[in-house]
C-alpha cells in the first residue's frame, strides 16, 4: 500500500520537475536571443507553466500525499522522505499565507520591480519608497504566519540557507569583518598599490572565448551535458543533469568579465552536472542552498581562478592566445593587477576583499528592517552611514546606493548573506581539500583539474539537496562553519598582492 | 450565460496553446544544439506536455464545452465557432478510436519508426514489413471508426488538406502528370542539357549566410519576430506570431541547399508571422493546411526564387558576395544550371519538374493500400513499377526506394499529396497576383518584395486556419484548383532552361 502511494507521489513530483524544466528552458531562451516581439506570447507560457506548478505544489492531492506519507514516514526510502520534506516545506510556505494576501503580494512585487527600474534610472528613492514600505509590511506579516523561534529574520534566512541563523551569522560576520578591516588597513598603510592599468587592453571576443573554453575543459565542465552562450546578465541554469547551460558576456575592453565570469558560472554548472542519478526527477536534484551553490562558483573563480598557482600555470597560454597584448606584462604584475582591492559603491563590481563588506551592510539593514528596528524611510541614510563605516565612502546618489540591487523590490529578504557564506564555505572546502589532496599545486599546474572536481562531487555535488549546508560543512571538514580559512587565504593573498610582510 | 461559457472555453484553449508553444520551443531547442546528454530528461518534458495537451483535448471538460457551445452556436463569435469546430474535429479523431486501440497504435508507431530506421540502413524491407502491415491494418480500421463518404482515403486526406478528395486529386494529378511528361519529353528530345557542373564550387558558410539573410530581408521576414539558426534537417516553427524561427543547413560544396532552403523556410515563416492578431491564442493561428503552408514556402523558393527575374535582380549581388567563385559564370548559364531537371530516385533531392511525379507515385500507392487494392508485401514491386513508369528508372535498393520516407512508419497516410498541391496553389496564387500587381518584375528587380508579401498576407496569411484550402483558392482566384497555371509556368521555364522553342 505505502509502496503504491510512494510511487504515485514520485510520479506526481516528476511531473512537476518536468514542468520546471520546461519553464527553465523558456527563461534560458528569453535571455539568450528570443525575438523581442515574441515576449507577449511567451509571458502566457510562463504564466501557464508557473500556475500549473504552483497548483500542483498546493493542491489537495499534495495535501493528501503529505498527510498519508507522513503516517508511514519510517517505511519510505530516503529519497522519498527528503522529497516529502521539501514538498511539505513548500506547501507550508504557500499555504500558511491567506490566498488573498498571497495574490496581493505577487501583484505588489511585480509592480515594485517596475517601479524600482524607473526609480533607479531616475535616482528617485521617494518614488520607490511606498512600494518597499508595503513589501516590508507584508513580509513582516508573513513571518508571523510562518512563525519563528529566536529571530524573525531566521525564518527568511532559512528559505535560502536552511539551518543558518542570525546567531550563526552575527558571530562569523563579526570575525570576517574585523579580519578584512585589518587586511585593508595593511594594504593601505604598508602595501604597494598594484597597477591595474596594465589590464586596459582590447582583447577580441574570439580570444576571450578560446581561453574561457580551455579553462572550462580543464575544470571538467562537460560540454556534452551543457553549452556556453552569450547574454547580458550571465547565469548558469541546470535544465537537467545532462543539460546545464552557462552564459557569459564579452567586453572587449575588459577581458576579466568573460574570463572570470565563465569560470564562475562553470563552477555552478559543474555542481548541477554532478548530482547523483538517484536524485533526478525530484527537487533534491538542486543545490543544497544558495550559499553552497555560490561556494562552488567562488571556489573556481576566487579560490582557484584568482590564485597565483592558477596564473603561474595558465599565464603563458593566456599570453599566447591574446598575443601580443600581454607580451610585456610580467606574471606577477598581471596577477597583482587582477587582484587589486578598492573601496567601491557597487556590490556587483566589488573585489574579493571588499565584497563581503557589501553583503554585511545589506544583512544588517535587512535584519533591522524585518525586526522593526529600521523603517524604509530611514533606509537611504542608514545605507550611507554603513558604507561610510565599512568602506569609508558614501554613495553620491540613491542609484549608486540603496537602489542598486533588485532583491528588495522582489521581496527577497534573507538572500544576500548566502553570497558571503559561499565564499566562507569555499575557503573551508579548499582547506580540507588541501589536507586530503597533497599535490594540489601540481594539479593546478596540469591540464586536468578533475581531481578537484572529483573531490567536490564526492563531498558536495552528489548530495544535491539531501543535506543542509552546515551538514555538508560538518560532514566534509569535521567542524562547523569556520571563517578563519577565508581570512587566512585573504591575508596570504593580499600580502603577496600588496607586497607587505606580515 | 453563453458569454461566460465562451470566455471559459477560450481561456481553456489559450492554456492548451501555451502548452503547445512550450512544446514547440523544446523541439526547436532539441534540433538546434541541445546537449546530447540532456535528451533523456527532455523526453520526460515532452511526455508531460504532450500528455497534458492530449488530456485537455479529450477531457470531459472539453466534451462539455463542445456539447454546450453547440447548443448556442449561432450566438458565438466567428473565432469561437471556428475554434469550436477545430476542437471538435480533434476530439472526434481521438475519441472515435477505442482508447485501448489508440494506445496500441501509439506504441506501434514508435516501434515502427525505430524498425524503419534500421531497415532503411540495412536495405531490408522484410524487417519493416510486419510493422507496416500492422500499421496499415489499424489505419484501415480507424478509417471505419472515423467514417467516410466516397473513398476511404478521403478521410485521411481531410486530416491534412481539409476538403480535398480523391475525386479532386485524381483529376488534377492526371493533368499535371501528362503536362510534366510532355515537358520532360521536350527537354529530352529537343532541349540542350544545362551544365550543372559550373555550380560545383566551394562557398563559405559565412558568404552563404550573408546572401540568404539579404534575401530574407527583401522577402520581408521580420528578424524582430524570428531568428535563423543551424540544424541538420531544416524547418520553420512558429512559437507565436512574434517568434517564428527558421533553420538551415550549410554545405560549403553545395550552396543551393542553404540558399534555397532558407528562402523556402522563410516562406513558411512569413506565413506564421502574419496571422491576424485576433487568431492568437487559438488553434486558428495555424496554417490553413499542409498544402497551403507548402504553397507559401514554394512560392518563394520555386516561383520567385528560382525564376529568371529573381536571378537577373540578384545575381550581381550573389557574385559579389561569393567573389570570385562565379566571376566567369554567365547569368543565363547559372540560371539554367540551377533549374536542371533529371530523373532521380530520392524525393527530397528531386527538382521542381520531377518532384510532383514522386508525390503522385506515393499518392497512388497509398490510395491502393488504404482501399485494400494493394498489400504491403507487394509494395516494393509496385513502387519499382511506378518509378519505371513515371521516371524511367527503377530503384537499385529498398533504401533508395520504398524505405526512403519516414511517413508511413509514422502512420502518416494522406500527407504526401499536400506537397504537390502546395506547388499548384503557389502557381495559381502567382498567376492571380500578376493580374493584380502589374509591375511584378519591377518589384522583383527591387530590394523590397513586400508588395508580394502584402498581397499574400491579405489573401492568405491573415486568415490562418479560418478558411479551408480550396476556399482560399476560390476566394482569391475566383475559380477552383486549376493545375494549368503550374503547367504554364513549368513549360515557359523549361523552354528557357532547355533552350527549345515551343
Amino acid at each position: 500500500m505505502v509502496e503504491t502511494l510512494e510511487a504515485e507521489f514520485l510520479a506526481y513530483i516528476k511531473k512537476m520537475e518536468a514542468l520546471e524544466e520546461a519553464l527553465a528552458l523558456v527563461y534560458w531562451d528569453l535571455r539568450t536571443g528570443a525575438p523581442a516581439k515574441g515576449m507577449e506570447g511567451r509571458s502566457d507560457v510562463i504564466g501557464v507553466l508557473s500556475e500549473e506548478i504552483f497548483n500542483m505544489q498546493t493542491s489537495e492531492e499534495m495535501a493528501a500525499f503529505i498527510a498519508e506519507l507522513n503516517l508511514n514516514k519510517e517505511n519510505l526510502s530516503e529519497i522519498t522522505r527528503k522529497t516529502l520534506e521539501e514538498s511539505q516545506k513548500n506547501y507550508d510556505l504557500n499555504k500558511k499565507i491567506p490566498s488573498k494576501e498571497y495574490a496581493e503580494y505577487t501583484k505588489l512585487v511585480a509592480q515594485a520591480e517596475t517601479a524600482w527600474t524607473t526609480a533607479r534610472e531616475q535616482n528617485d528613492f521617494a518614488a520607490f519608497e511606498p512600494f518597499l514600505t508595503k513589501i516590508l509590511e507584508m513580509k513582516r506579516k508573513f513571518v508571523e504566519y510562518w512563525g519563528y523561534d529566536e529571530n524573525k529574520y531566521d525564518t527568511l534566512l532559512d528559505q535560502y540557507e536552511p539551518g543558518v541563523t542570525v546567531a550563526v551569522l552575527d558571530s562569523v560576520f563579526e570575525k570576517v569583518r574585523d579580519g578584512i578591516m585589518a587586511i585593508r588597513e595593511k594594504n593601505a598603510t604598508k602595501g604597494i598599490n598594484p597597477d591595474a592599468s596594465i589590464l586596459n587592453t582590447k582583447i577580441s571576443k574570439a580570444k576571450q572565448k578560446e581561453f574561457s573554453i580551455r579553462i572550462l575543459n580543464k575544470m571538467g565542465f562537460d560540454f556534452e551535458a551543457g553549452r556556453l552562450d552569450e547574454t547580458v546578465h550571465p547565469f548558469a541554469t541546470g535544465l537537467n543533469t545532462g543539460d546545464v547551460r552557462i552564459t557569459t558576456r564579452y567586453n572587449e575592453n575588459d577581458f576579466k568579465m568573460a574570463v572570470f565570469g565563465t569560470i564562475h558560472e562553470g563552477g555552478h554548472a559543474i555542481y548541477e552536472q554532478n548530482f547523483a542519478a538517484k536524485l533526478v526527477g525530484t527537487p533534491l536534484a538542486n543545490g543544497a542552498s544558495m550559499g553552497i551553490h555560490e561556494s562552488q562558483s567562488l571556489f573556481y573563480e576566487i579560490i582557484i581562478g584568482s590564485s597565483l598557482a592558477f596564473w603561474k600555470s595558465n599565464y603563458a597560454d593566456f599570453q599566447a592566445i591574446t598575443k601580443p597584448a600581454f607580451d610585456a606584462v610580467k606574471l606577477e604584475d598581471f596577477y597583482r593587477a587582477v587582484n587589486i582591492s578598492e573601496s567601491s559603491l557597487i556590490r556587483i563590481e566589488a573585489d574579493t576583499l571588499t565584497y563581503p563588506l557589501h553583503i554585511m551592510i545589506r544583512y544588517e539593514l535587512e535584519k533591522a528592517l524585518i525586526n522593526g528596528d529600521l523603517e524604509v524611510k530611514d533606509l537611504p541614510k542608514a545605507w550611507g552611514d554603513k558604507y561610510e563605516e565599512y568602506l569609508g565612502i558614501r554613495p553620491d546618489s540613491d542609484t549608486n546606493g540603496v537602489l542598486q540591487d533588485i532583491h528588495w523590490a522582489g521581496g527577497d529578504f534573507g538572500y544576500f548573506p548566502s553570497y558571503a557564506l559561499g565564499l566562507m564555505y569555499a575557503a573551508q572546502f579548499y582547506h580540507q581539500m588541501q589536507q586530503e589532496i597533497p599535490n594540489m599545486d601540481a594539479i593546478i599546474a596540469s591540464d586536468d583539474y578533475t581531481p578537484l572536481k572529483t573531490w567536490l562531487t564526492e563531498q558536495v555535488h552528489q548530495f544535491g539537496k539531501t543535506k543542509k549546508p552546515l551538514e555538508i560543512i560538518t560532514d566534509t571538514t569535521g567542524e562547523g562553519l569556520n571563517p578563519n580559512y577565508l581570512l587566512d587565504l585573504l591575508e596570504k593573498r593580499y600580502a603577496y598582492v600588496y607586497q607587505f610582510t606580515e
